[in-house]
């Protein structure tokens, strides 16, 4: 960038804590999902790293919207973050009554604020180069846009959502209008969007006016906007209003149906990012810090490796020795032991549903 | 074969209970060993198996030579076998040592008897045609051969020793001459082995009156014989002349030059015999028994596989879930992880070489 980035005094952060996590089983369990653990080894949970890269831009404006299950361990780990920032929701119901509701009680609470919402269970590579596209993004937010972080594609990911670029703004350097939002791809069609150099991944993470994301969800659907409004008012009503939201993701309600309606715009960065979806994506992470052979997660003297290449989490603090084996992961946990190819590392899930089935909910 | 099998009422039965199966790490430990362990799923050990097949041959002639630390075990083990006929070694010092104080306390107790020495750690498939050998072995060697079974290979192995089939002996159906034995072969080697037809695996098995035994080491090494009938006809040597014995292995100090003056016999014969050398090899043995997929030893209930085949040992109580990956051996211990590609299972032993370097003698 040529000119000074825009301050971001009026920005808040708001983090959605939730998801299973299921195709990183058995590390990550209902108990205690991929969010609240240290998936890289820094020390710090991908919670903890989601605020530390935060802070620089918001300071202490950080809502968390969490399980109620988790909202104890949010805390412990974000000792900073006061009491009445980590709202719990009573149910998981997507990401439209999270996001909305935060979004709803930042309306009251400073009806100047933009906000940004983070996931909590990213991992990014480049904090400085994420702040400074931010800080674009917030500077077109206050202008009424919607806008949406498109992470430039280093592969043809089949498994990433992608948001068709569009045009330069007018007033607003660094951001583009966005055509529109499209799916997970088929590899062929992810091939033309890499190859088009006109896509990016949608990575979920937007800034926005409070107001105008209630908005554009009054549009399609007047009823969800007022409800998550009166819960704001009054959180006495949330017990008896959450059951009743839609459930929907945020990108169907809202993000969608306002990008075809001309309403929302891109900042199109490329700051390291990665949803650590699955153990092939955690292994391709963690093995650039290696030179060769196997990368360990964990503590390294537990782990004997011979001719063999992949990940391995010693989370059992129990030798684990690895022989003659390519492109491998081995998650060694208390009570549950995964060995899987990274290519087939989306097959997880599979594994977590045979457990559910067979009624072994105490492992997942 | 064509007439009734020769009787065995003058056989004794020597089981050196002995050897770490290290490649068998971490199911086989020092502490307790492959032949203490069920190996197969029967739920009798290796050892017991090993009795059993020998009952219908000996009844209760039968000695078993082990080490000190593991005379408890055997016993426990083996409650038909009397006290006296567990003799434990004060430490180890190799097969000829073993096997020589066996046949020296024999050639006393009991001066017309046969032996046959038979490992501890072996499985065979068909115990009535290992009999049946036995029994031909058995009067070959009242006429003072050294009789050895000679293995027909279903491969070119290159992990077993061979012997060298010569013409049929007079008056003694079923058994050959024996031209020599020939250690582990190179690849190439034991291709031409098997294409010849003139070849055996020599699994170390042999039946033999105990004074030819002692009689034929005396030829090459007259003080280790002595020692030995010494310490026979007065026990309480033992641990003064243990000590001092040659560590050697029976094939060099007595088979090879037994064949090179030709005073050995080989019965040719085909039971389904395992050494259960590595991992491989198990996976192998317990395969046959399975349709497709992963082959689990223990409880089916703890192993969940999706698009994979090897063999997965739960040892630990825990669940292991298997997710895209083909002939691969995982071994759940309660302190120890391996995975192993079945390809690889012979480098084993570098992860326990590399352990007992690393200090870690307490998972071995």
């Amino acid at each position: 960038m040529t000119t000074p980035p825009p301050a971001t005094d009026d920005l808040w952060a708001v983090v959605p804590a939730g998801g299973a996590g299921t195709r990183l089983w058995p590390l990550s369990r209902s108990s205690e999902p991929k969010f609240l653990r240290d998936l890289t080894g820094s020390g710090r949970t991908l919670l903890q790293q989601t605020r530390d890269r935060l802070v620089p831009l918001v300071g202490d404006r950080l809502l968390v919207v969490t399980g109620r299950d988790h909202r104890d361990a949010v805390r412990a780990q974000l000792p900073e973050v006061a009491a009445d920032d980590v709202v719990a929701e009573p149910s998981a119901r997507d990401s439209m009554a999270a996001i909305g509701l935060a979004a709803a009680l930042l309306e009251r609470r400073d009806p100047d604020a933009v906000m940004g919402s983070f996931a909590a269970d990213h991992v990014i590579a480049d904090p400085e180069v994420f702040a400074d596209a931010v800080r674009v993004a917030t500077a077109a937010a206050r202008d009424g846009w919607l806008v949406t972080l498109g992470i430039e594609p280093t592969f043809a990911a089949t498994s990433f959502g992608y948001v068709h670029l569009g045009d330069p703004l007018t007033g607003h350097p660094g951001v583009h209008a966005a055509l529109g939002f499209v799916e997970k791809p088929s590899a062929d069609v992810a091939g033309r969007y890499l190859a088009s150099g006109r896509y990016r991944w949608n990575a979920g993470m937007f800034v926005v006016r409070p107001g105008v994301l209630l908005d554009l969800l009054a549009e399609g659907d007047p009823a969800f906007a007022a409800s998550l409004r009166a819960v704001a008012a009054d959180p006495a009503t949330l017990e008896d209003v959450w059951p009743r939201l839609p459930r929907i993701a945020l990108d169907h309600a809202v993000a969608e149906p306002a990008a075809a309606a001309g309403r929302v715009a891109v900042v199109p960065a490329s700051f390291g990012w990665d949803d650590v979806g699955d153990f092939d994506s955690l292994a391709g992470l963690l093995e650039s810090h290696e030179s060769a052979g196997v990368t360990v997660l964990g503590d390294d003297a537990l782990v004997h490796a011979s001719g063999a290449t992949g990940l391995v989490v010693p989370a059992a603090g129990r030798t684990v020795a690895l022989v003659g084996l390519d492109d491998v992961v081995v998650v060694d946990t208390p009570d549950a032991l995964l060995v899987v190819s990274r290519s087939r590392a989306q097959d997880v899930k599979g594994i977590v549903a045979a457990l559910r089935q067979a009624g072994r909910d105490d492992l997942l």
